[in-house]
């Protein structure tokens, strides 16, 4: 229920099972815990008995089940919030559970793979809407939730060709109330717009402090010493879950290729300019990076 | 003179010129207006008519110069604070001005090549000590200064294996009473740590842009819109002065190019990773970011 105060509106769900309850998961508990306007009931379960403990003691679900098919009985909301390279696991155990007419929805970053492993084992009836909410932090587990999470963040929604209408705007209605502004995309459009803007940019983040690593000793010290803001930043976006970034490599692996290859060239070729001094192509790169950072401040989303 | 409630000190310098007056150049003359204690007089010479005109009017000078010849005069401190790239030419006309055991000094984020440029052309009795502040903002030009700018940040003396060691006690002084925590090193290796920690991330930085601004309009206008953490930090660094990152590039070639090798091979062997599924290369990478980025936090550089 509510707390006093807040206006009683209709949930989204009446009976909502998370699957997962790192930091997305015990995000979305937390934000009905405060407003109970997602779901009239929010059941977690986890695979680890360690999440689950800790899950209780925290108390933001309100019932916790150890085992995923029991969690999924009578739900008309699941949602998936383990690394994406769990999902067809998870889905193959909970499938012949799921109430007919239920949604089933998940928060991964990836979206062409969780289709490829959720859809062929749909039981007829449940309803799959993927989506992804771009909002995180770089602490994981299920202490590192907060209601506020998906303010103001961007959340996209990738439905089915042929999917739902209905169950596409619960979902959507789901994330407006967490605060997104919510958008719509096809799968293959998602992965590789995330390909660029997060999943290039954590594998070079994850590369240079690797490349970083393997200097010489003394070298390694001074860089240590003298991380100016470049490097920092860099190593800032490098401190992610390490789960979530396997699958999430494992997983967008087509759109992630190309784009790093797009990359890579022009890294070389930015190289090749130094080599022989061609001012005109390195002041053109400057340039670009500067006109893009003014789109972006424009937009403010820098 | 300093305003009354400042210790008097001998400043550093007697007369100090300044050429250039961007955010370094402006940085240091103002913080000399605060405290008074790193030179009894700034002579400011710059190479464009506006930026010597808004620095008459900023009034951070004691004296502005339009010829660098004239503003070396008796000077018994010379910082060089324009990008790398101008230094040769300035040097030959300044040079033959130079008052006898002048001290010459600048604030390039590169070292090998500042010591290639200058001291060919050092008259007898001058004693070149090249510096490198390590701070900076994503503004330039003499609007862009402030006095505590390099408070808290390093700045690395780089001394002639043969130089004079009271000339270096006087240029570490002058950025101990700027409020920077003073390195010494050799040349060479400071080129290849800011190689890594700092060009590297710029040309990364730089060329994502470029990558991104390549794609096709539809995908373009998605990345400026959902430009999540990953892009956006990457975007920051990018946002730099565009002749002094050229120059920087250009004029530490060697060292930028060797770190661009190892990053990209390392890039590679990453891609190749997620090609063939490797999991444990692609966890132990990820490892490596997070075990990085804790050692800069236990060194509060994060």
């Amino acid at each position: 229920m509510p707390p006093a105060g807040v206006a009683v509106t209709t949930p989204v769900f009446q009976r909502l099972c998370l699957i997962g309850a790192g930091l997305i998961g015990s995000s979305i508990a937390r934000r009905n815990r405060e407003r109970g306007d997602l779901a009239g009931e929010v059941v977690v379960t986890a695979r680890s008995a360690a999440t689950l403990a800790r899950v209780r003691e925290l108390g933001f679900a309100d019932r916790v089940e150890e085992d995923a098919a029991e969690a999924v009985k009578d739900a008309d909301g699941v949602i998936f919030c383990v690394p994406v390279g769990a999902y067809a696991g998870v889905m193959r155990h909970i499938a012949p559970h799921l109430a007919p007419g239920a949604i089933l929805s998940d928060v991964g970053s990836t979206k062409g793979s969780v289709i490829r492993d959720l859809l062929p084992l749909c039981p007829p009836g449940v309803r799959l809407v993927p989506a992804h909410p771009m909002a995180g932090t770089e602490h994981s587990g299920p202490d590192a939730g907060f209601p506020t999470l998906f303010e103001g963040r961007y959340c996209i929604v990738t439905p089915l060709p042929n999917g739902d209408p209905q169950a596409v705007e619960k979902v959507r209605e789901f994330w407006r109330r967490c605060g997104s502004a919510v958008e719509s995309m096809d799968a293959a459009t998602h992965d590789k717009v995330v390909a660029i803007v997060s999943h290039l940019p954590h594998l070079i983040a994850f590369t240079i402090c690797g490349t970083a690593d393997d200097l010489s000793e003394e070298t390694r010290e001074s860089v240590l010493k003298f991380a100016a803001s470049g490097f920092r930043d860099f190593t800032r976006i490098a401190s992610s879950d390490v789960a979530m970034w396997r699958d999430v490599f494992l997983n967008n692996r087509e759109a992630v290729l190309e784009m790093l290859a797009r990359f890579t060239e022009d890294a070389h070729a930015f190289g090749r300019a130094i080599r022989w001094g061609q001012e005109e192509f390195i002041v053109d790169r400057i340039q670009r990076g500067r006109k893009i950072r003014r789109s972006l401040i424009e937009r403010k989303q820098a």
